[in-house]
C-alpha cells in the first residue's frame, strides 16, 4: 500500500498547485448508473469519451471503469485512452478521487480525502458511496504515491486554489451540516490551510443555484490565473443566481489573496436555464435513495466548469447562443491554449460538468524504490 | 489503451528474458473463489499473502483484486504490497497473464495471449474465462507498455526459458487438441518462435503426473542457468511419475540448447504423494463446470514450482522430509539468492503453486510519450 502519512503537506513543504500548472496526465470515471443517467447512460457516455479525447490532446487520460463496462467502454472510447479497472459509486472524480499536492523538488503526493455523496444521509445523493469514498486510495495507490488522509469530507469540485496560497471555497458547501458538522469553520480552515498549503481562505456565501453539491466554487467561482478568477453571472435580476453573483462578487472585490493582491474578476455570463425534458427525466431509473431527475427541474448550467490541461481548456456548451461568447471570453483569458467545446448537457444531467468529471495529476517526479534490487525507478 | 502491434517481437528483436533476469516487479492475482479454495479461499489468501511477502522482500509485488474483496485483501496484504483492482476467475496469473518481452535498448512490451482457462470447452477447469482472458490487456495497459496480440492460446507455466533462444514445453498441453487444434505442431514452434524469439524448442511428452493444467513445464522442468535444467523425479518406480520423469530425462540429455550446448540436468526429488483429505474436500463448493475436488485425488505436488525473484527463490514446502533437502538443492543452485519456503498445501489444493501464481515484470526502460507537453517520461 501506499505509505500512509500522519505529517501534513504544509509540515512537508508540498502544496496543491493551480489546475493551469503543468499535469502529467488527467482521471476519469465511466459513467453507468442507470438511475442518475438518462438511456442507460449511453449519452453520457459519448459526452465523456468526448471530453477524454479533447483533454488527451494536451495530456494522457486515463478512464477508470468498472469490470461490467470494461469491454463496451474500450469500444467506446478512443483507443488512445488508457482504460484500468476501477469500481465506483458514480463518476465524479474531481469529488471523490485524490487531490495532488507537489513540492520544490517536484515530488507529487495524493490526498485522499474523506467522500460521502455530497451530503451523506442530510441531502446526499445517492447510497451507498462506498467504492466512490475508495476511489482517491486505489488511485494513489496505482500511481505508487505517498498518501496522506485526513479525516475530514471533502470533495474536490469544492475548492479552488491560485497555486500561490488562496483558495476559494462557498459556506453553502464546505460549512454545510451534512459534511463536517462537529467541526468548526476554523478547524475547516485549519484542515484546508494543512493539507493544500495556504495562507488565504476566500469564502464565498453560496454557488451556482439549484446545484446539488451544495453549491462547488468549480461551478461558479475559479481562479484562472494568479490574481485573476471568472465568475458565473447573469443580467437577468429575476433569476436567483443575480443576487447569488453579485453578493460574491462584492466579496472578491473586497478580497486579498495570499501575496496581497486585489483579484481581477472576470464575469461570464451563463446560459439561459436548462431545464430537464420530459423525455430525459423519463429516461432515467427511479431508485429509491438516488436523487430523481424530474421534467422541468433547473440545472446548474455554467461555464465555469471547465477543464484547464496541458495546451487546452475543455469547456462545456449548452446549444445556446451565449455559447460562442463564452468561448471567444475563453480563449482570451487562455491565449496559449486551444480552448475545445464539448456538449455538456448530457453531463449536466447526471449533475455536474466538465470539470467535475475529470482529476489533473500535477507533472512532478515520482520514485519508487524497488526494493532488494538496489535501483531506484524515477520518472519525471 | 496500449498500441497494439501487427509485428513480432523477433521482427522487432524483443525476447522473452529468463526469470534470474531482474525484474521490475511481480503480480499476482488475489484468490476468492470458493468452488476452487476451500473455507471462501480464506487459507489461500494467507497462503498468498505469504508469497507477496516473500517476494516482496526482494521486488515490488502488485496483487490484483476484485472489487469485492479489494477492502478485505488490504486487511490481509502486508502493507508494502501494492493492490489494485481488476478482476478475474481465479487466481492464476502466471498463465492467463502477460508474458513480458524486452530488447536490447531496455525497452518492455507485453505478450497478451489467449486464455481458455486450461481446455475450453474440452477439459477446461471452470466456465467462464472472460475475466481471466482480459488480465493479459489490463496489466499491459495499465504499465503504458506496448502490446502483441497474438491469435494462440498459450499459458506461460506451459512454457519455459533460458532467455537465450530456447524454451521447453510438454507436448501433452501445447499439442493439446484443447487448445489449439487448428495448428500443426510446427505452426506452434513459429508462433513460440516468433513471439518469444527463439532459437531451439526442447519437447518434452508429459508433465507432472495428474497435473490438471495438462501437464505444464513449469511444474516439471525449468531453466535454471543457462545450459542447466530442474527436473522433479522419482526413484518410487511403481509411481507413475516414474517413467514420465524418465522419459524426459533421455529427451533432456539428448537435447542441445540454441548455442549447442548440452544441458545439466539437475534432477530433485518430488515430495511423497499429496492427497485431498475428506476436510479439504468437503470444504470446497462444489459448481457446476468447475474442476470438483475430491477426497483422496492426488495433487500434483512439485518443488520445481518456484518463483525466481530478485534476490529471493520462493519455493513451495509440503510438510515432507524432502522439503530440507530440497531447499538445499536450490540453495546450490541460486548461491546468490535467498531460498525463502512457503507452505504450498493450500495454494496446490487450487490446482498450482507458487510459480503458477505470479508472473514477473522485466526492469528495464519504459516510456511513455507524454502528448501535447513535450514531456516523455522515462523509468528505468
Amino acid at each position: 500500500m501506499s505509505k500512509t502519512l500522519t505529517t501534513t503537506p504544509r509540515e512537508d513543504g508540498y502544496r496543491m498547485p493551480a489546475e493551469w500548472e503543468p499535469h502529467v496526465g488527467a482521471w476519469m470515471l465511466w459513467p453507468e448508473r442507470s438511475d442518475n443517467w438518462r438511456n442507460g447512460a449511453l449519452p453520457a457516455q459519448r459526452a465523456f469519451a468526448k471530453v477524454a479525447e479533447a483533454i488527451n490532446r494536451g495530456e494522457p487520460v486515463t478512464v477508470c471503469v468498472s469490470p461490467g463496462q470494461y469491454v463496451l467502454a474500450r469500444e467506446k472510447l478512443a483507443s488512445e485512452i488508457r482504460l484500468v479497472e476501477m469500481s465506483s459509486n458514480d463518476s465524479w472524480i474531481r469529488d471523490c478521487g485524490p487531490t495532488f499536492v507537489v513540492n520544490d523538488a517536484g515530488e507529487v503526493r495524493g490526498i485522499d480525502w474523506q467522500f460521502n455523496a455530497w451530503g451523506g444521509l442530510l441531502g446526499g445523493l445517492y447510497f451507498p458511496w462506498d467504492q466512490d469514498d475508495l476511489v482517491g486510495e486505489k488511485v494513489i495507490e496505482m500511481e505508487r504515491v505517498e498518501r496522506y488522509a485526513p479525516d475530514i469530507i471533502l470533495e474536490g469540485g469544492s475548492i479552488d486554489v491560485d497555486g500561490e496560497g488562496t483558495l476559494i471555497a462557498t459556506e453553502e458547501c464546505l460549512l454545510n451540516s451534512n459534511r463536517n458538522p462537529e467541526k468548526t469553520k476554523e478547524e475547516i480552515e485549519r484542515y484546508l490551510k494543512d493539507y493544500l498549503n495556504l495562507e488565504t481562505i476566500i469564502w464565498l456565501e453560496k454557488g451556482v443555484y439549484g446545484d446539488e453539491t451544495d453549491g462547488h466554487t468549480d461551478n461558479f467561482c475559479r481562479f484562472v490565473a494568479p490574481g485573476k478568477v471568472i465568475l458565473t453571472w447573469t443580467e437577468d435580476r429575476d433569476d436567483p443566481q443575480y443576487d447569488i453573483s453579485e453578493a460574491a462578487f462584492e466579496r472578491l472585490q473586497e478580497a486579498r489573496d495570499a501575496k496581497g493582491r486585489a483579484l481581477e474578476v472576470h464575469r461570464i455570463r451563463q446560459p439561459d436555464p436548462v431545464l430537464i425534458t420530459a423525455e430525459e427525466a423519463a429516461g432515467v431509473d427511479r431508485f429509491p435513495g438516488t436523487l430523481p431527475r424530474r421534467k422541468g427541474d433547473r440545472l446548474a448550467a455554467s461555464y465555469v466548469n471547465f477543464y484547464i490541461g496541458n495546451g487546452v481548456v475543455v469547456m462545456p456548451s449548452f446549444d445556446d447562443p451565449q455559447d460562442v461568447v463564452a468561448q471567444d471570453e475563453i480563449r482570451q483569458i487562455f491565449p496559449d491554449r486551444e480552448v475545445i467545446a464539448v456538449p455538456g448537457r448530457e453531463i449536466l444531467l447526471g449533475g455536474g460538468n466538465i470539470h467535475c468529471i475529470t482529476q489533473q495529476e500535477p507533472l512532478g517526479r515520482r520514485s519508487a524504490q524497488i526494493r532488494g534490487s538496489g535501483v531506484t525507478q524515477l520518472a519525471s
